[in-house]
């Protein structure tokens, strides 16, 4: 297991890309390479989803093209676009409403985004990256700015980059590095009816 | 890359973990080995949520107790209920509607309970399990076999288990044979404006 002062310290042993993700606010500011970029992004193509619907779309933004970059973080909001400006990639995850192959809603539509957005962390993860998700967004105005089409719905924001040096003297460094929480398993792992642990 | 049949073949370069998972219906009956189980169930446990809120719970029905799998089975719509038959555990998905701090409606809590999905499927795949994932259970069903509260709503079932030697000549394991498919990412990942590749 990591000494990462951010890792997890679970109460059952697992695998070093799940203990070892965390959701920073201090990135370093350095640019993703394209590479590394590109294989989070075929990570997230090969989740599951109902009906192998794959009900994900994604807007990028990199920093090597600051105006861009920056029109996203527009999109943020304002509590969010101080971190996130020292992301590498900023990136909007969007749901299709409805399945392709009989025009039915598709209630699964968010849930599948998790599964692959969840990829695509492991990925990062892997590759010495760190994500940070926000539900944080403002959907209209994302709507607007990258004419996202009304069978699609704007979900979530995405920031991909460098963790800063966690020592650091700055807010949002000193935020990194509360401790990290979880509920226990007996709290929400039930056997039998509602409510009896099952571990 | 493994050279599992049904191994993804990305155009990325992708972690095994990644590749190597699919969603197999020709399960091989096997149980689970109770640490295994807590290890994917502590992956979940880790996974990052909007504001903390870890909006998931979790229902077991393992196959060392037939009666709690069987009445788990009846929760699946039926064309589920063969093949998952043969999985070691069974597993409900139930959200909660709100978020604790605030009573608010949490609109990430399908999207959040995909995160910890995604978790428990790496997790699994590193222990040699496999899982696969269903939308298609009886919600009413499962809200009264297991007294789930109104403020909670079942999602997904979940099977995990040992996958069936791929060679057999089961109508499941014909079925796992089929090649897997997803769209390039030139067709869901977008950049500047919508429907512009970003890759």
């Amino acid at each position: 297991m990591s000494n990462h002062p951010k890792a997890a310290r679970p109460d059952y042993s697992i695998h070093d890309l799940i203990a070892n993700r965390w959701s920073p606010y201090a990135f370093d500011g350095r640019p993703v390479e394209q590479e590394k970029l590109h294989s989070c992004l075929e990570a997230a193509r090969w989740a599951a989803s109902s009906y192998n619907e794959q009900p994900w779309s994604f807007i990028l933004a990199t920093r090597d093209n600051p105006a861009a970059f920056n029109a996203m973080l527009e999109c943020l909001v304002e509590a969010n676009q101080e971190w996130a400006a020292r992301a590498g990639v900023l990136m909007l995850t969007v749901t299709s409403r409805s399945f392709v192959r009989n025009g039915k809603p598709n209630r699964m539509a968010e849930h599948d985004i998790g599964l692959a957005i969840g990829n695509l962390t492991v990925q990062a993860t892997s590759l010495g990256l760190a994500v940070h998700q926000m539900a944080g967004i403002n959907p209209s105005k994302a709507r607007q700015v990258y004419a996202i089409p009304e069978s699609h719905d704007p979900l979530t924001a995405v920031a991909i980059g460098y963790v800063a040096d966690p020592k650091a003297e700055d807010a949002f460094a000193e935020r990194d590095r509360a401790p990290r929480s979880r509920k226990p398993l007996s709290e929400f792992v039930f056997t039998g009816t509602w409510g009896t642990p099952g571990v």
